[in-house]
C-alpha cells in the first residue's frame, strides 16, 4: 500500500475565522472553497477546513467538544530565525500560543501555536530534513 | 510561506499495537523507530506515532483524554474496489469501524476507520484527484 496521506482535514466552526488564520498568518491561499469548506494545496497533499458539524457527520462520530487531541501538524521552515516570526504572525492571526519556541533535546528550534479551533501546530526548524522546492519533506535521523 | 506540512505527529498509547496497525492494516514501514515514536517517510511529509505522554509534554499541552477530535487523515486509493478490503484490513488489525464505506454526495466512494487509538482515517476512491508515483496528492474540483 502506498505510503500516502491524501488529505488532512480539520473541523474548524468558523470558516472566516480559520481563513484569516491560515490567510493572514501563513499567508496560504486556497485552491477551492464554498460556504462549508476550504482547500489548500499542500506539499503532495491537501489540508481540508470543513465545517466540524459537517465533518463529524461525515466520519458519523460526534465530537467530544474538546478539540486538545494528542495530535500536532507541523510546518517546517528554512532557517532558524523564521521560527518566531511565524509564530508572532499565526497568534496575531487568531492563534494560541502554546509553546514558546525554543530547542528541543533532539536539535533544532520549535515551537507550538494552536489554530483559532484548538488544532495544534509545531512551526519548527529541523536542518537534518531536506525540503525541497516543492516543499517535499524526506526524513532523516 | 511554502503552503506546506513536514510532519503529522499523532500520539498513541503503546507503540506495538500502533504498529501492528500501520504495519499490518496498511502495510506501511517506518523508516526510524525507537522505544517512543516511530516515523514513516510518507508522500513528501512525514508520519510520527509517538507516546502521547510525550507529544503532550512536548506541546505543553494536555491531552483532554479523548481523542475524538474533529479531525481525519484520509488515505485514497487507486480504485473503488480498493476501498473496503483496506478498510476490513485496518480493522483486523486493530482499527474500529466508524463508517462503512459508501458513496458521499460529492461523488466517489469512501468509510472511515479508526487507528487504535482513536484517530480517524478516511480510506477514499476519488477519480477526480491525481495520484502519482510518489504519492503526491493533487486537488481538483
Amino acid at each position: 500500500m502506498q505510503q500516502q496521506i491524501a488529505v488532512i482535514t480539520i473541523g474548524i466552526d468558523d470558516l472566516e475565522r480559520s481563513k484569516r488564520f491560515y490567510g493572514d498568518g501563513f499567508g496560504w491561499e486556497p485552491v477551492f472553497e464554498n460556504e462549508e469548506i476550504a482547500f489548500y494545496q499542500m506539499n503532495g497533499l491537501v489540508l481540508g477546513t470543513w465545517l466540524s458539524s459537517a465533518l463529524c457527520e461525515d466520519m458519523q462520530r460526534p465530537s467530544s467538544g474538546d478539540n486538545r487531541a494528542p495530535l500536532a501538524l507541523a510546518h517546517n521552515v528554512q532557517k532558524k530565525v523564521d521560527v518566531e516570526p511565524l509564530m508572532d504572525a499565526l497568534v496575531v492571526a487568531g492563534g494560541t500560543l502554546l509553546r514558546a519556541a525554543e530547542a528541543p533535546p533532539h536539535g533544532g528550534f520549535r515551537g507550538y501555536v494552536a489554530d483559532p479551533d484548538g488544532h495544534a501546530w509545531e512551526i519548527a526548524w529541523n536542518p537534518a530534513w531536506l525540503i525541497d522546492a516543492q516543499g517535499h519533506v524526506t526524513f532523516k535521523a
